[in-house]
């Protein structure tokens, strides 16, 4: 399916509206965002040996903030490693199977370094702004690297589940406590296995997450009847139980414990180094 | 400047080591990606009028933790209103200047009214990890749109000090406090000036920032000393004022004051619904 409509129907869903798009304005950076899906089943199969200086380089091409550059990454390609990492994310097999995880960084720990090797204060590093400096920065740059495997036939997804148990993952990168350096999310890098394809997911509506001029929601049900009924039949064709997002949503934030670990991110950050004042 | 080498000569600069990568593994998706320039110069030209839905569509197609899609974004075109986002954010004038200008939003609204409408707790919602997720969704679906616009010939920057007043851009965006939504980034989308071309900007070196298995940096030096001479050729062949990224860079985050009101942001974002417990 590399028809770029046939991918915006599927992005959108059953019964969605389609946004007005004209054939002659595709093009191939288009057709790859258009089709992206996670991938969470993949071949064993190593990846070409550049493969990740074209990541990283893909990588490095996003914007940072000021160029500060306050992130870093670390590709794990031990195959004991993958399966350790694999358990620290509530035993995802994703990650044990893919040749290449990714763990991106927040890392203030350069400039820090550089400020102390020349004695030069550094007192704006210990405010939340500077944290979400690093995890905007680390974002952007992976989902370049999203976008760039897909241009070379691989496939993706991320582990958002890499932050459950925030001192572990550190211990098991070699970060100290203190560093100022977090582990905000992985990424899994490999080829596709052809024989368990996956889907475009379908979003919501344009109009329900985009506003001109100013914030101006519609009533909810407005926003996602339409997207619930896209979902429930989307579910239904992957021969998965059905769904309504609306319901799956609320519930997966209903209390703490729904968090599986993260309602202890603010904790576990003070300990890696972040005053986030 | 279209040779993807020169492109990847340019983005490490003079004298630092380049990324091993084979000519026929190049494709169109990452000669875009390398190709990046933060644009600050716009012709006042309109954009075609499905400008907007083909890069919605793109930031849509970007992974979202969850699925839970904890992001909005507002498209500003009114040619007043840039003009008051400009001053908000320092006087930028290429916010005023851009045809479109847009404000990437952290949005817990959508789940907390879906929630209120049926009754239903949410309390995993007022955690500093369910924010992450919203900056994180944000800045994935905003670099898809990054990419989407340079593969249309577009220009972009991302404006940060978008930041530096949250709750007057709160207001200017018609975001009540207490909503739970936060404009956490800008993002101007235009046509270059061709008369002011834009450079790519040279980055650390790979080994500065990509670690194998484990995170183990270097001494500080080996890190940044080749990237301070490439960054002073580089500022010396704009015509810019010689400047060493060491320096300027601990410079940025001397004291809170630095951060240019954005070392208030807890306060900010507590008045504008998060807990962040």
């Amino acid at each position: 399916m590399s028809d770029p409509f046939e991918l915006l129907k599927a992005r959108y869903g059953a019964g969605q509206p389609l946004p007005a798009v004209a054939a002659d304005r595709l093009n191939p950076v288009l057709e790859t965002l258009f089709a992206h899906r996670s991938v969470r089943d993949y071949r064993p199969d190593p990846l070409p040996p550049d493969t990740l200086d074209l990541l990283v380089a893909a990588a490095q091409s996003a914007p940072s903030s000021s160029n500060l550059q306050v992130w870093s990454v670390v590709a794990i390609e031990d195959a004991a490693r993958r399966a350790r990492f694999a358990e620290l994310v509530g035993n995802q097999k994703q990650v044990r199977e893919a040749p290449l995880f990714l763990a991106w960084l927040v890392d203030l720990s350069r400039l820090r370094r550089i400020a102390a090797e020349r004695g030069r204060e550094l007192a704006g590093i210990d405010y939340l702004d500077t944290f979400l400096m690093g995890v905007i920065d680390a974002a952007l740059a992976a989902q370049n690297v999203v976008n760039a495997a897909e241009s070379l036939g691989l496939g993706t997804v991320y582990i958002g589940a890499l932050r459950n148990e925030p001192e572990a993952v550190a211990a098991e990168l070699g970060i100290a406590p203190g560093d100022g350096v977090y582990a905000v999310f992985g990424l899994c890098v490999g080829y596709p296995d052809a024989t368990k394809p996956a889907s475009v997911k379908p979003r919501l509506p344009q109009t329900s997450v985009l506003y001109r001029e100013r914030y101006a929601p519609a009533p909810v049900q407005e926003e996602v009847a339409g997207y619930d009924a896209a979902m429930h039949a989307f579910y239904t064709s992957q021969g998965l139980p059905p769904n309504l997002w609306s319901e799956h949503s609320v519930a997966r934030l209903r209390t703490p414990a729904d968090l599986k670990g993260r309602h202890r991110l603010r904790e576990a950050l003070a300990a890696l180094g972040f005053a986030l004042r």
